[in-house]
């Protein structure tokens, strides 16, 4: 046994143990929804109360745009995917003539947009597919690091909310489990969530291109393909859950009507359980929108969360940080 | 702070820092393959080593079926699946009749495996699905608890390798993450894993069955479905690896030739990488099977293990114990 190693191991013990409890959430104002957190926690981590709940089974989910992360004026993903259709274009001369990058190389979000899914499949597929992960890996790690969001023009993963890293922290430190599940695509979001969230990327769940295996030389690698695009939204959320994660949440927290299925099948289940939503109430600080926006609509989510009793965030009342200074 | 719990911590801390390290892997005899496995571990865990890999990308990942519990002389989910054929016969009466149910329910394995895949993807859809997850995991718990081996008259989860056991704990210990990667459904694997090796559902990839989201009442359930059947296996588990890991393992361990491309995948990347094949050559004590098995057939992945210079275990030279006491 190496005597200074344990030394220094021992006092390491001591001051963790010696930490001060302070506030876990700091840049929630005191109110209902912070008090609502704090007192789920603290009820199925106590071993003295009925609902307790062992760590193992402490399971919480996360939908990441319009809940760790902002989501205006588009998808960031989809603002990466324009970005690249800019990038490739040079090796796709017929992109000139043909729809939808037509407009995203004038700069017509709209007109590119007007195909509705076929469109958005067609720039996922021109743009996501025909590279190894690695490849796509760098591509989005690079993207992420020199980007800059249209309105704020700052890095996109500043424009993530402070609270809900507190949140993550928080559940962490009592044993939680934290996982995303998004409709956004796996494969852009682990360059750079593990680093952005603490969250790595076995821990998450997203909407999938397909993947193939392939011998490269010496190497073996995956390609990504087009098919099967499997999404990860609405419905697709808890059938997304039980196929990566194997067991039902007891928490759950999301912004729009994306994620209802998300938050029936979490709170739905036996015991304790935890539902919130996100709701986007500060045009000065960030965005406000909800029933009628097509990006992250919140409609029948937000009836829902009023008739379940979830937790309900107001962004502008329950928050005194929007993003990480 | 609580001083009681404080000087209870410190203790635990100092009793954790001062026990003793004795032979992580007992039940391995000295030799070649228990050497390469632990000089791996030391060396990409060292922080003075050029090896060196950060806990975060230690990633393990084990086949189940022949490398961590037996195999012979049928996979135990397709023995599984047999019993609730006859469990559930009373309620199809057509099956009397009906190939290759007409075959299990006359206890003719032979006769049932005749019509190759397609009865096999028969059989599951008859005993798989159409049930709730939490349905279907009632009913695989309780088999695993009750069904004996029809060799040993042992339950199935009594012949798991206490050595493989071992590796397991072995790993965690020094911060890897293991996971298994299975030809098996994780359905069938995830109600009695978690106990049996320490593995969490989250960590479980396997084959898939269909998933479908529903109200039943007040509920929200998933229903288990045939469509789409994800199979994996062969260079179906890298992909399942990208899918639901996300990261190339830097470990991996197999027995048979549909684990082939999970270790070209694993041991192809860049840095130290390491894998492991599984011999089953020891007929007293388990089952003595390579290149003519049409369970488990090892042939493939055995040249290319030496080819490779994978560590190829002898389980009758390696190991001194097959199942835990």
């Amino acid at each position: 046994m190496n005597t200074i190693r344990s030394v220094v191991s021992i006092l390491i013990c001591i001051a963790a143990v010696s930490s001060h409890a302070a506030d876990p959430l700091p840049s929630w104002n005191d109110g209902p929804s912070k008090k609502a957190i704090i007192a789920f926690v603290k009820d199925v981590t106590s071993k003295r109360s009925t609902n307790y709940v062992p760590p193992v089974e402490r399971i919480a989910v996360f939908d990441n745009d319009g809940t760790l992360w902002s989501e205006q004026p588009l998808y960031f993903q989809f603002i990466f995917a324009m970005d690249r259709v800019k990038e490739l274009a040079p090796q796709h001369p017929e992109w000139q003539t043909t729809e939808p990058f037509k407009s995203i190389l004038a700069n017509d979000t709209k007109g590119a947009l007007a195909g509705g899914t076929a469109s958005l499949l067609k720039i996922v597929a021109a743009t996501h597919t025909g590279v190894t992960t690695e490849e796509f890996t760098a591509a989005v790690a690079e993207w992420i690091e020199t980007a800059r969001h249209p309105v704020s023009h700052q890095p996109y993963t500043s424009m993530i909310y402070q609270p809900m890293l507190e949140v993550l922290n928080y559940l962490r430190t009592n044993g939680f489990k934290t996982f995303i599940v998004s409709g956004g695509n796996e494969e852009f979001m682990r360059p750079w969530v593990e680093k952005t969230y603490g969250i790595p990327p076995e821990q998450i769940v997203g909407s999938q291109l397909g993947s193939k295996f392939e011998a490269r030389g010496d190497d073996f690698v995956i390609v990504q393909t087009p098919d099967p695009f499997i999404l990860n939204d609405g419905p697709g959320k808890p059938v997304g859950i039980i196929t990566q994660i194997g067991r039902r949440p007891i928490m759950a927290f999301g912004n729009s009507d994306g994620d209802l299925q998300m938050l029936q099948y979490t709170t739905s289940g036996k015991g304790a359980r935890f539902g919130l939503i996100v709701h986007h109430t500060d045009a000065a600080r960030e965005f406000a929108y909800d029933r009628a926006s097509s990006i992250g609509k919140l409609d029948k989510a937000l009836d829902e969360a009023v008739a379940e009793k979830w937790t309900v965030v107001d962004m502008k009342a329950d928050w005194n940080a929007i993003y990480p200074k």
